[in-house]
């Protein structure tokens, strides 16, 4: 792995260093563990002259425990009591020899950015903005196999669930054994908080599960993620609990599920993301719901759960293809409760297929 | 609770606006909540003239499912899609006349502070430093009683698990097995990623469970804790697995027992924090351990879990009654294996019959 890791930091290298002494700072975690295969808690990486430093802020046995750097950079761990990592790395910089430093604004603290300007004066601080983001954009082969298995997980501990009795079950218990069983599989955790809702909850993005109990004639709907090997994917389905599903639950539920469908044959490269969250918002908006809608359709997914792109109405930019996103357009009825069906799905061109469903757990409506 | 909000915002009022036309803009989550009762994602809380408000990034349905904002408050939702929330909150100081506004500097971003300012030019920006943290320190009786339940929880879910068999068990499934046990009695959730580490792994700080069995002759220790309305209490113990310890393990449990003792026993309001640190590490220190013992003997508590102070070698400040911190020395053998202790506890003063023992599960060397 470590000719990829290098070849990260080449990258980016290219893009953002214009002349000779350019030095950059990469703080924000996500984007210190794709160049350097490890973040340890409080470690940045200085791209310097010369050589590549990863600065952690503890000695490295109790904080290399999330993965190993890449044997191709220089590990230091400042001695303790450690102070701060970006400040040492200014100060490495500058005693390379650096001219210029960009940091990441977007990140970095107004405070730790004036502790780096006390501490090196002469060096010109810049902003790398968000080009470490842009790189993570598009995943190469590995890092989709990684998805792959996390896809894996989530499908299998979702399968188990729904074998097991649900009713009388409180929100919290299903979201824990749910939680379990990604790590069962395999998963290092839940990708983020797995949100169960059931009833008048059901269908609400992010829900946070509660002690209501599942009840015969409840919408259930559940989101959950794993994380494989730091990479994030998820998965979302709505069940009906009891025989026989309402009427309205079958034609929310049909409606959901048109519009998530319009989102994911939306998925091409070259597409605009407006018109990928278009696609899936004008099925549930020409139908009335227009209202009820939750600011995004759908959003890239990697080493963060929920990076770029937004699949969103007023998002600029298009997909390209290897990117991984979901689509998870949702309807919550306030007080009767709603449907959320996602997916995540890899944009390959047609000629490849089309887009790679990643989570195959089937999105019939259930009856459990 | 209304006025208790209102009191804590009125007493940073106090400590930080020089003047007449003075705002001020929390966005750092625990101070937010701590002033307002609630912190949705990406909320931030306004001190204004004439009105307080909190911004919120999405609508209230969606993002209050946290907890209940101050009903003295004004709150304010951005319509979607949503900005910047401190943007929105500097464009209102600005309308409502400001002249300057102090900013969490060490928790503001340099990209956000430089809208703020491109959003109102004339508002003059100024650094709140860490005052609500420092507000924070001293606990109130209610956000203590909130401790003591999560302390009474994290210790239900400990003597459970000790009444289990645990030969043959991985880390990660005792970790996640004590994390729904903690849901079952009531928290929130883990307070942090709970830890459990079983033979050479047992006594790292922060380990993270693995796919180890416990094994007859192996030490185990477990760190876990719980938030409990946003209030985070945490508890460490160290076992050994079969009925006869080896000597090393005795002497090594009663060595940082001492230590731990020593510490405890140095919480006193007027106590230096590094004095606190440093009763507990002589300990250590003078059997040789001085090498491998982890930067900090404790920290404070309340709706983070690693607040102010710490108690380290090069803390400055000194305890006051009413803060509440953990002693939590440990010492790790590499490929051996070691120790950890931790408590929380509240200082006191003596003539109240001194530190407060929140956690109060046996520190005896139990064979399990």
């Amino acid at each position: 792995m470590s000719e990829v890791y290098a070849a990260r930091r080449e990258r980016l290298r290219e893009r953002c260093s214009a002349g000779g002494g350019a030095a950059a700072l990469i703080s924000r975690p996500a984007n210190v563990r794709y160049l350097a295969g490890a973040a340890p808690q409080g470690a940045v990486l200085l791209l310097g002259l010369g050589e590549d430093v990863l600065l952690c802020a503890g000695p490295p046995e109790d904080q290399l425990a999330d993965g190993r750097p890449d044997e191709g950079l220089r590990v230091h761990a400042l001695p303790a009591p450690a102070g701060d990592t970006a400040v040492a790395a200014a100060d490495l910089a500058a005693a390379q020899g650096a001219e210029s430093l960009a940091v990441e604004e977007h990140h970095l603290t107004v405070a730790r950015h004036r502790a780096l300007r006390s501490v090196a004066p002469r060096l010109r601080l810049g902003d790398l903005g968000n080009a470490v983001e842009q790189l993570r954009l598009v995943k190469d082969e590995e890092e989709i196999a990684l998805l792959r298995i996390g896809a894996e997980i989530v499908d299998q501990a979702l399968s188990e669930l729904l074998e097991s009795i649900l009713v009388g079950r409180t929100e919290r218990h299903l979201a824990l054994e749910l939680e379990r069983r990604l790590v069962d599989h395999g998963a290092d955790g839940p990708a983020f908080p797995t949100s169960v809702a059931t009833g008048p909850n059901a269908g609400r993005r992010g829900h946070r599960p509660t002690d209501r109990r599942v009840e015969e004639g409840d919408f259930l709907s559940v989101c959950l993620g794993a994380a494989y090997r730091g990479y994030r994917c998820e998965i979302g389905r709505t069940f009906v609990i009891g025989t026989s599903p309402a009427d309205w639950q079958i034609e929310l539920y049909d409606l959901v599920f048109a519009a998530q469908r319009a989102g994911r044959q939306a998925l091409t490269p070259g597409a605009a993301y407006r018109d990928v969250d278009r696609a899936a918002r004008q099925v549930l908006d020409s139908a009335g719901y227009g209202g009820a809608l939750p600011p995004l359709t759908g959003h890239g997914v990697g080493l963060e759960n929920d990076e770029d792109p937004q699949l969103a109405p007023s998002a600029m930019g298009k997909l390209d293809a290897c990117v991984p996103v979901t689509v998870e357009p949702g309807v919550h009825l306030p007080g009767r409760g709603g449907v959320r069906i996602d997916d995540t799905l890899v944009v390959r061109p047609e000629a490849d297929g089309g887009p790679e469903l990643l989570t195959i757990t089937t999105k019939e409506l259930l009856a459990l």
